[in-house]
């Protein structure tokens, strides 16, 4: 099998978007698994390149090649979108037209990767405050590819070394969260993790679901039985199809050693019920990824980090990884719970 | 200063409490800083020392030469409570009669410490179904104390190395835990945790409050602005006051390391924004501790562990640590904001 290509947008051009987008072109290990695409401005990786003594060195395309000839690329590459005036960028300083770039790069992506251009798009970090600037009303990239993709369903996973929490909820209050709790949903998200999973691990995964009330609602003492109406139905249902599932355990014991070295993901009630023990253990190593999308989408885990941007310091890390799980996860499915 | 007497609660004489207190009696160190007295059974701390080789050779007071001769005590001693009757303690099982001793032990330590016998109590692992199977229907030690102690206001603090974190809410269900937040009762666990972290600081502490809702609720896009309503008034009424304090800040980037070195303790909202991350980092040396109360109470941070209870395996840290912590909150108050 051929190496996927990847869409990689290289982020509003102020970040570091651009600098570990060099990086990544520049780095030898990652064309083995993938063939990354940097959705971008050939102007700006220049100017960033010779401003911090990059390499770079990768065929730049326009639009047109692109188009005609996106099948025979089997290299790392640019699409350059010519666009913004480099003299409008200001690195480290957020503007409407550095927000209105990287919402071109993303949404070219997603078209890229619904005409079958690309296999799967890894997002480079984007300021939702420049992004409002510009007129583009989401919270962030999850969104915009939810609608982008009129997806019916979809979860947000955050994958590292250490810990895989997916979400069942995710950017609500507090105590709106409970609300969109139900037995389908959780079913869902267990679904669609342990599809991820089976391409990740290569075999069936073992998920452990939290609770939602301290304790797991300690035998319906703490909370209004979420726990025994929503979640062990969920639990039930999904074990009785074959998948490998334990809980719903008590959150605050969940990310233990003992128990994270026997579970490969988490599937957890609310934001911060996954993205505590994530950001704590994981804090700048994680990936995040949508899943159930038409397409396979990764993201870097970290923002533009405008006080450190265009330094040459930003480190690559997570978008190489992003890269390589958007690979991992275009790998065709495992059988089903085999 | 001479060494606070200390009353460490030998829990349920079927768990793990008289092998790591027998551990305990037998640490020289801890002398050093603290005359731990265990309530408990002579009988039983015997038998556990005779079957895993542990040494045993403090004395034992009856309790009629406690009441007697307690401010002579000088060194790791056992106050006798001549109960349950050995015959009864089956190793490993839940039982009512160890339930009842367990809450005897406690009750007597608390009755000690209000009479000024005693400057501090430290709890050994209670099992609550044994507890509520002798008749005695408290979800856990705090809430024993804070009942026979008519405590006005207290709050829960876990403290370990890596992190110490207070709580605004404790057991109570997920959706529960925001109405019982408000202004006066952040600042009073903010009060709290500062009063406590100065005796063990020495300092005037740098604490941390996080937000409610995900982000912090990102400027009142997620959640019912509890941020602005109930905790940023709170932050702002005791920084007049001297206190020094960041926040609300996003629970999931509260605990990374850059931010945790700089951060003496937290104030968290609801119990598991608290415990996730300080049993994910510190799963087996945090300790417990009741601040508020008219005595200090300090607690392990583990239970009766039944499955690896008198196999002489259990781990004493976290009682130790737990005795010295109850020594230093025995101190003479810091002065006020110094």
């Amino acid at each position: 099998m051929s190496s996927p290509r990847i869409a990689v947008t290289m982020g509003d051009p102020a970040g570091v978007g651009p600098e570990i987008c060099l990086r990544m072109l520049a780095h030898e290990p990652i064309t083995g698994s993938a063939i990354p695409i940097v959705f971008g401005s050939a102007a700006v990786l220049n100017r960033a390149a010779s401003q911090l003594g990059l390499p770079f060195h990768a065929p730049i395309l326009t639009r047109e090649t692109w188009e005609q000839n996106y099948q025979a690329i089997d290299r790392p590459s640019v699409l350059d979108f010519d666009f913004p005036p480099l003299e409008q960028v200001v690195p480290g300083q957020m503007s409407p037209i550095c927000g209105e770039a990287a919402y071109r790069y993303v949404t070219a992506s997603i078209d890229a990767a619904l005409a079958g251009q690309v296999e799967a798009v890894t997002t480079g970090p984007l300021n939702k405050e420049a992004l409002y600037a510009a007129g583009h009303h989401f919270p962030g990239h999850t969104e915009i590819f939810a609608e982008r993709m009129q997806a019916e369903r979809s979860c947000m996973m955050l994958t590292s070394d250490l810990l895989t929490c997916s979400l069942a909820t995710v950017h609500v209050g507090y105590l709106e969260a409970p609300r969109l709790l139900s037995i389908e949903r959780i079913c869902e998200v267990i679904e669609l993790t342990a599809e991820a999973m089976r391409r990740m691990r290569g075999r069936e995964p073992r998920l452990a679901v939290c609770g939602l009330n301290p304790h797991a609602g300690e035998h319906g003492l703490f909370g209004q039985r979420e726990e025994e109406r929503l979640i062990e139905p969920a639990i039930l249902r999904m074990r009785e199809q074959g998948y490998h599932l334990e809980g719903p355990l008590p959150a605050d014991t969940a990310f233990l050693p003992d128990r994270r070295a026997r579970t490969d993901a988490y599937i957890c009630m609310y934001h911060d019920q996954g993205l505590i023990p994530l950001k704590t253990l994981a804090f700048d190593s994680a990936i995040n990824t949508t899943l159930g999308l038409p397409v396979v989408r990764t993201s870097v885990d970290h923002g533009t980090a405008f006080d450190i941007a265009w330094q040459g310091t930003a480190n690559p890390t997570s978008l190489l990884a992003a890269v390589r799980l958007a690979a991992v996860l275009c790998r065709p499915p495992a059988p089903l719970l085999a």
